[in-house]
């Protein structure tokens, strides 16, 4: 038998950021490498979460030797909860990473069911015909991997997400050398994020923040200190509280995310907090301003969390006064400035300082340019595929890698569901599989799509007029209404007028159409409809939706 | 008598981006600086404009001796359309500033009631006790002023929005001399913009984007250049012209207020433009691409923009290939940084290259720190009120001031509304007047309040159910119906069964209501109502409106 080709897709994290998920396959054996969820685009209107369409997985779930886990951030991991459902390989991951996945899939009561394996860097496991190492890289989370996978035609390496830290808080700098080793040995495939790929120069190491954290105790030393920053992040935390041990402060923990995580780091020893530091948030009363640090969730403006709610004075536990400065030890998301400058505006306005990106209380997880050439020069792959980031990010990603000398047939950007077919010594671009955004609404999987958007769009836009009448089609009478009922189109105890002129066309339309015997609805509705849209808009340059409901008796 | 009290409030333009206007007010004499519109927030769904609440004004209309531009864009100008149908005093402005006036009023149909006076950097003009004069300013369009009130108790100075540019494209540096001169005489009130308070360091010369421009020409010398930028920056656009004529290529412009604003700046003589060079837009068929530059709306990503429609294959007239580049010579305001990423992406997916922010394609129109410190320095004001800014911009100004030597006692950060009163020696707090935004909706103005708002997010995010049933109370039957129609909840052809048991639990809860002899309409609605929340938050964890509609016959 002909040897096979080895195919290699990503279902998601091309041309999108988030819902990270890559696919490796050969013969009758696939390998799945992260499986994460994105947040909805602002025109996603009521959606809480997208994960990626794997109808291609669920065909093929026999075939599904395991899924790994590169780290454990939303958009690596936190579509397992819908996934696993679906499908329910073995998964492999750090210690932290299913540490955070452990309480998802426990919300989902899918604990008892999913096959967690516990790896660390170094580890070697064997799925079907594969051979995958896990290989420590730095992150803005501990326990992060980059994923070598030794396959019949050449070795595919996976980055993850990943940053070089010269002076990581724990767990040592990046495995350079076990990265350079498959370098030299040969690398067929590199699959490379890209999320910085705009930015110059390094990414400034994790422990660049201490000294600006220091700096910010020292000029408030008889403040209390709020500090929000990502949940994940246990090395911030752990700078948080090692600043705050320095200064004599109590460390005092709130939001659900960050309670759960740091709980989970200190329980499997990725944080070292000393004895009596830590204290509940219910304690706080009992200190002095100037001995107490509040480390919380809310870094990107996310309404209901603990920031937002301490700034808007609905938190239950902390009351913020003049007394209290808060540092965003975070960057926002693009998309989250808004929301950001909310919270800020709001702190400024109750007298409260706030220190942010102005005051270096924050670093980059990703790569910068020089890293991403650094790992280009140690893997010198001889195919390569940029991941995760949008469509600009993974041109720019492919001129990068053009500078460092490969030619540009080698270089291949695709999109989501795009397949490559790989051999020892070639790689093609194949067929498609069906991939996309699943949607999540509340425990709705999937039942949202573009049409119900498309109304939540077009009702939030101008509202609604719903119009009612009960008709007699044999007498060809109105036996009772039009009523008009509108919603989100105007302030109508102020628009009476404009109402009963509604109501009128709408008794006028109706009353024509069963003088003239139209008994279909259909046709009823549709006149209904375009009579009101027509004198609407020329009367208020509006397009409410028009939900006509004509009943027969 | 008694000397009366200067009173100086703003009506907009505090805590908030936009809509700015000032009130100074003594005596019988009101004069009010600009008359801005802002742009809605995220969550004023279907909102097109906001206004600020006039009130005050409309009352004391027969007191408002002038509305005194500063310049032309939109946050200074735009709500003139609307407030001169209310109130209608004559309006000073520079040349370009009526110029772009003008076309407004024109759509408004008020270009014949409007009292527009052209005025000119120097010009002084009485308007009732005071007098008011216009000082040459540098900023992003042409024609900028500051205004010096000289009021019965001292002088007023409002400095519009401003930056010093010691090499600007046309119509000089900014009058330092004229500015220090009403310094030595001792100004009263400093009321100065704050947009760029959190920058340190100068804005860069408007000249600085030059040699930039000309490296892209240069380095792409056989492809279309495609510039979007913001349409009144007059000078970008020359400076795009002398470009392209230096490189000799034609000027295509597209985009309605590009087209408006460089047609007005060319006649006005703000824009030098050599004979031959500008083309129409339906014209660039016939020259090579290397012959053509394109300038373009859209660089804000607005869809329905040119530069969106070109992105999206969508524009008449300009079809993008690989043999143009796009270059956005501007920088994404905050909140439109995803609609600008849109275009990028789709720009370089179609293997377009695109010029950004990292190419030095462009510069602030506003003060940075030390611009705002020698404002403070020449002018040396012995109050201070910041304006034009968020809170954290006004209170980051406030230390500004404090930094510059000024005592905490003699700034006054406000909200709208917030009236100040002042004589010679004293600056104090006063009574509030009404203030606040009136939201432009189509042709409605003020008639989307916070009700319909609500309600268009409460559709917006899980839809709506509307239950109708037509009953006949005396015989306590339902006559016709429940029949049930959802818009934006859930694909229906999917969910048959969740809309039977809806319809099926409207049935039970009426039949039970008519059976037991209700006849009161709201108690049995929002029986429905109640049921169905219940039991569909139970189901989908989605809150959809419910609208029950019960007629009787």
């Amino acid at each position: 038998m002909a040897k096979q080709k080895l195919k290699v897709m990503m279902l998601g994290g091309l041309n999108e950021i988030g819902k990270n998920i890559a696919v490796i396959e050969y013969g009758d054996d696939i390998i799945v490498i992260d499986c994460g969820l994105a947040f909805p685009d602002e025109d996603m209107l009521g959606i809480d979460l997208v994960i990626p369409d794997i109808t291609y997985l669920e065909k093929n779930a026999d075939r599904v030797r395991a899924i790994l886990l590169t780290h454990g951030h939303e958009d690596h991991i936190g579509a397992l909860p819908y996934v696993l459902k679906t499908i329910n390989p073995p998964v492999y991951g750090t210690r932290l990473t299913l540490g955070i996945l452990e309480s998802k899939l426990r919300e989902h009561k899918l604990n008892d069911t999913a096959k967690l394996i516990t790896v660390e860097a170094g580890s070697i496991v064997r799925c079907g015909v594969f051979t995958c190492e896990f290989i420590h890289v730095n992150h803005s989370i501990a326990d992060a991997c980059a994923i070598a996978v030794r396959t019949p035609v050449g070795i595919v390496l996976h980055t993850g997400d990943f940053k070089l830290d010269v002076s990581p808080i724990d767990g040592g700098m990046m495995d350079l050398t076990r990265l350079g080793e498959y370098g030299r040995e040969g690398v067929l495939l590199l699959m490379c994020e890209s999320t910085n790929v705009d930015r110059p120069g390094f990414t400034p190491s994790e422990k660049k923040v201490a000294p600006s954290l220091e700096h910010i105790f020292l000029k408030n030393a008889d403040k209390r200190v709020v500090i929000a920053t990502f949940s994940s992040n246990v090395h911030r935390v752990q700078q948080i509280v090692d600043a705050s041990v320095k200064f004599g402060r109590k460390v005092a923990i709130t939001g659900r995310s960050m309670l759960n995580i740091v709980g989970a780091a200190v329980e499997l020893g990725y944080m070292k907090v000393p004895p009596n530091v830590l204290i509940d948030i219910s304690e706080i009363g009992k200190y002095p301003y100037d001995m107490v640090t509040i480390v919380t969730t809310g870094s990107q403006g996310e309404p209901m969390s603990a920031l937002y709610r301490m700034a808007f004075s609905d938190h239950s536990q902390v009351a913020l006064t003049s007394n209290d400065i808060v540092v965003l030890s975070s960057q926002a998301i693009p998309g989250n400035e808004l929301l950001v400058g909310r919270i800020i505006n709001e702190l400024y306005k109750r007298g409260i300082n706030v220190y942010h990106d102005a005051h270096a209380v924050h670093v980059s997880g990703h790569a910068c340019q020089e890293e991403l050439k650094l790992m280009h020069n140690l893997i010198k792959p001889k195919f390569f595929m940029p991941i995760h980031g949008e469509y600009r990010h993974l041109m720019q990603h492919k001129e990068l890698a053009e500078f460092m000398g490969m030619s540009a047939e080698n270089i291949f950007v695709t999109g989501i569901g795009e397949v490559l077919e790989l051999d020892e010594s070639s790689c093609k671009r194949g067929a498609s599989v069906p991939s996309g955004r699943v949607l999540i609404d509340g425990y709705g999987v999937g039942d949202v799509g573009n049409i119900v958007l498309r109304d939540r769009r077009h009702l939030s836009q101008d509202g609604l007029i719903v119009v009612v009448a009960t008709v007699d089609v044999d007498e060809k009478v109105i036996v009772s209404g039009p009523d008009i009922i509108s919603r989100g189109f105007v302030y109508v105890r102020e628009a009476e007028e404009l109402m009963e002129e509604v109501r009128s066309i709408s008794n006028d339309v109706l009353t024509k159409a069963l003088d003239n015997g139209i008994t279909e609805w259909t046709q009823m509705k549709n006149g209904v409809k375009d009579a009101l849209t027509k004198f609407l808009f020329q009367k208020t340059k509006r397009k409410p939706m028009i939900l006509p409901v004509i009943m027969n008796i």
